[in-house]
């Protein structure tokens, strides 16, 4: 039998995305977006948020369904453990949005993905948040990721394509760059 | 009827806080932690990921039970929109940490909460994540959070709940503060 030359499919629609690129780049107010979640607090430290709509494209949206998520602190802090941890959550995001960010990159180069994973590991030194050291910082002292992929692909395409997730991701952003949060009481 | 003086209860136990404090000052290797979280591409930009084990007080830890969060980008996107994105799920962990604050220190002010809601607002131009404008950042142009608080204390007394809740707060740390992250290929 004859090879198959099966074109490369990550589930990515690149064409989209770079159609969408090139109509974003004639009507820069379609790119100015709003994400949106709101928490609410059940009892002690646990709380349940939902993300719903958001603005893109000039206008409201809304997800196809309304997505909930449960966050509560563990019980070695005396808590009931009935979610992630607030920090676990950012782990998450930081984890996902890299991971996505392979696989749009890999289906543009034309690499075909068979399996991606990414480890997080975050550091902590308690003395922070509980306030007993000040030279502490309250948040992870470093993040390390580690991602084992399989593709159709060289180890160092491999790492090609994760320095570029990298370099065009938001939430690595986020947490590598200070973001500007305001907060209000109404 | 005679007023009944009722006892604060926010539901945070603030006594095995303090003593979590005391004892930990005494053993600092005790309050190193790690925070993990393990993420799987599914399909697309679509991954799920899971939160399981930690390390500390010196030893490995588990939470009750797996927590699983499903990630992915939405239908403006080309996506199909089966989890919250990567970057809500960033205000989550914001949200729910600063809530968690504000029961924790509320409790330690002897402020009994009736209801605590937060809504979030990050805004995003995407001509960064796209890679149209190298000025642009990839991240949020900047967050706002804003609190709805109904609690047996002055306006003023709230405000400085929340104050303090950001001063402790582990994820407004990560947000505002740059966290170095380091990423390696097996």
């Amino acid at each position: 039998m004859a090879a198959v030359n099966k074109p490369v499919n990550n589930g990515v629609n690149v064409d989209a995305l770079l159609a969408a690129r090139e109509a974003l780049k004639a009507a820069p107010e379609a790119a100015e977006f709003t994400w949106r979640a709101s928490c609410k607090w059940l009892n002690g430290t646990h709380s349940r948020s939902t993300v719903d709509s958001y603005h893109g494209l000039g206008q409201e949206q809304k997800h196809r369904t309304q997505f909930s998520f449960e966050a509560d602190h563990p019980e070695v802090f005396a808590s009931e453990d009935n979610g992630a941890t607030p920090v676990e959550l950012v782990l998450v995001g930081l984890a996902s949005c890299l991971t996505a960010g392979v696989a749009a990159v890999a289906q543009n180069r034309g690499i075909q993905l068979r399996s991606v994973e990414a480890k997080l590991e975050g550091k902590m030194n308690l003395y922070g948040i509980l306030g007993i050291d000040s030279d502490v910082r309250n948040g992870y002292d470093g993040i390390k990721v580690t991602f084992k992929i399989d593709a159709d692909a060289s180890k160092k395409d491999i790492e090609a394509l994760v320095a570029q997730s990298q370099k065009r991701s938001a939430v690595y952003d986020i947490v590598t760059n200070p973001t500007n949060v305001t907060v209000e009481v109404l």
